[in-house]
């Protein structure tokens, strides 16, 4: 997508690979929203460390790091023993899994790019697959988040309000997003929208990466505090809901998101809003059963006890913005942190896929379509 | 309540005043919650500063400090001439006032004083008369406090896991508190029971003035993201919400509150969890026809954009916190801010009031009762 600096638009993927110096450019996120910056991985192992370190997040994101991680490793193997070249590869794989071992992402990536591998015979065939198949991967992610977009552009039309939480945007994928893809989409076709961003306590995602990308596409928007969300629902002045999902359950519809996700759910429903959740298929879980056996990660109570900002509040200066914590919070009280909640299908109006928008309940009768294969 | 300083318990109250130096003691509550100081205020003037600047906050805290500034102006007249003690009293009357123009507890507050003093004849009885009226007010603020919490402690049982929103605690009165009244006395009662306190963004005082009262008097809690309840509430987590007001229409029992409360009694709703709202009777709107005519203040985009904290973590060094702004969200971006919102009587379980737990379609009939004068 367009980002804007020093007053000039330059398209930025989220995750690109630079073949020359055989490097991969991450958007530095987490200067983001005060500072802008591409960095380069300049070996498999500083990739690794930049899944880690959060420098990138999001499931399309990661799973295209690792993808072009593994095909940066390939293609700085030196020689033309293919046996060695296993062997390397192996602990070039392990050490991009391990940099976020929960997640499925990197590694469903990193096995396309190792299937595609196979048909090469020397190394220097198998390395050039590793990169056609990690282009190829990115690409697709690419390809998914845009036909979410064709699919949700529908429902946004001229005037219309719509709200959102947390991010699920471009840069969680490589381009596009999932959530903000139908926004990005009826822009492109000349619609006029408005935007709430809830803030999405106690990470901000909200208020950070959604407010900033809208911001540089120049799509109309606010910031609210998450409280808020009801006031304005029962005001009328919501007519649209968009969220994204770390895990769909295919079996039951059942949908988990960023904590506060199921807050707006039951908001909407109670004020007739249409509630839809868009995702990459790659997120549907097929086999859990029940959306009390996904784990609910409880984070850092630090998160919620303060906050992360910025002591810089001009927006014209260009020396970069110094990042700091503050405790607001009661200095001897604890907190509770859920990172996640399951919203149920009765709340949910659709789910915006790539290949098309479904009832929550429709998931596990068009699981062929959806990539599902039981 | 309790306050511990340096590991010993003293009673405090959130306006005092000490007559020997004709001085108005405020705790002064924009350090809260990083540092507990009394600050006095020296003459009326000074008193209407702290009014205007937000030492103190919260409508039965504002109204007893005007009540006490009216006492205070007057014993500091020196002279007997009643004319121009009138005339005196008057810009006394009227600087307090203009602290917070927008407010109607310090006018209702000093009214009753000046009704006191009618009663005298001389300057010095009418010194006196001041004074005595400043007291009752303050004293019976605290009894209605301790009424709703004899009301409301019934609905608290061993175990019982209480949410509330906001600070309606005893910082916002001259003791006690209001939904925070069922809690102390539960206590006292000898029960054990959790409280949950939503952050309450984008001002924080669930976090900051909540949390540190419920801290001072050993009442087992956390903080949680406003945007937490939900997931809690789906998992069986809170069996109970007691939420204040600053506005409850008697005509129809909606009740006017910090941004969020409505999204917390629509969540309970869903969930048969029972949702209370604890007020004094001075908060009863006798007049308004409808919620809708509540104007909602839309308060400063930077409350949203950003957050007010301390650079200090640790909890045991004795040197004040340094308080700090930090720019959260997108420098590019605004926010919208409603302060308040309005919850229909159907979500409302029942409201705590000194004199009774009502339904809030049972307001106007019991007006007579309630304080009504229609």
């Amino acid at each position: 997508m367009l980002v804007t600096i020093r007053g000039r638009s330059r398209p930025f993927r989220t995750v690109a690979f630079d073949a020359e110096h055989n490097e991969v450019l991450l958007i530095e996120q987490r200067l983001l929203p005060h500072e802008f910056k591409v960095v380069p991985t300049l070996d498999f192992r500083q990739t690794a460390v930049a899944i880690r370190d959060m420098v990138v997040r999001g499931a399309g994101a990661i799973g295209a790091t690792a993808a072009y991680g593994l095909a940066q490793g390939a293609r700085a193997f030196r020689g033309s023993d293919t046996h060695k070249f296993r062997g390397y590869l192996d602990t070039v794989y392990q050490t991009l899994k391990a940099a976020r071992p929960t997640a499925v992402d990197p590694v469903n990536a990193m096995n396309q790019v190792r299937a595609a591998m196979r048909s090469g015979r020397t190394v220097k065939e198998k390395q050039a697959l590793a990169l056609a198949a990690a282009e190829e991967f990115a690409n697709e992610d690419v390809r998914h988040c845009e036909a979410i977009g064709r699919h949700g552009a529908r429902l946004i039309r001229n005037g219309t309000n719509v709200l959102t939480h947390c991010n699920a945007g471009w840069l969680a994928f490589v381009d596009v997003g999932s959530a903000t893809a139908p926004m990005y989409a009826a822009q492109a076709q000349g619609k006029k929208f408005h935007v709430f961003c809830d803030e999405t306590r106690p990470r901000s995602q909200g208020a950070t990466l959604t407010a900033w990308e809208l911001a540089q596409q120049g799509i109309s928007h606010q910031i609210i505090a998450d409280s808020a969300a009801g006031h304005l629902m029962q005001r009328g002045r919501i007519d649209l809901v968009v969220v994204g999902s770390d895990r769909t359950l295919g079996r039951t519809g059942e949908v988990a998101n960023k904590i506060g996700t199921y807050t707006k759910a039951v908001l909407a429903a109670r004020h007739g809003i249409p509630f839809y959740v868009a995702i990459p298929l790659s997120t549907i879980d097929w086999n859990l059963k029940s959306g009390f056996d996904i784990p609910i990660e409880e984070r850092h109570a630090s998160e919620v006890l303060g906050a992360w900002g910025s002591h810089q509040r001009s927006t014209r200066s260009e020396r970069p913005a110094r990042r700091a914590y503050v405790r607001v919070a009661n200095p001897s009280s604890g907190a509770l942190n859920p990172g996640f909640d399951v919203t149920p299908p009765e709340l949910i109006t659709g789910i915006i896929t790539p290949v098309g928008i479904f009832k929550p309940k429709e998931l596990w009768n068009r699981r062929r379509e959806l990539g599902g294969t039981h």
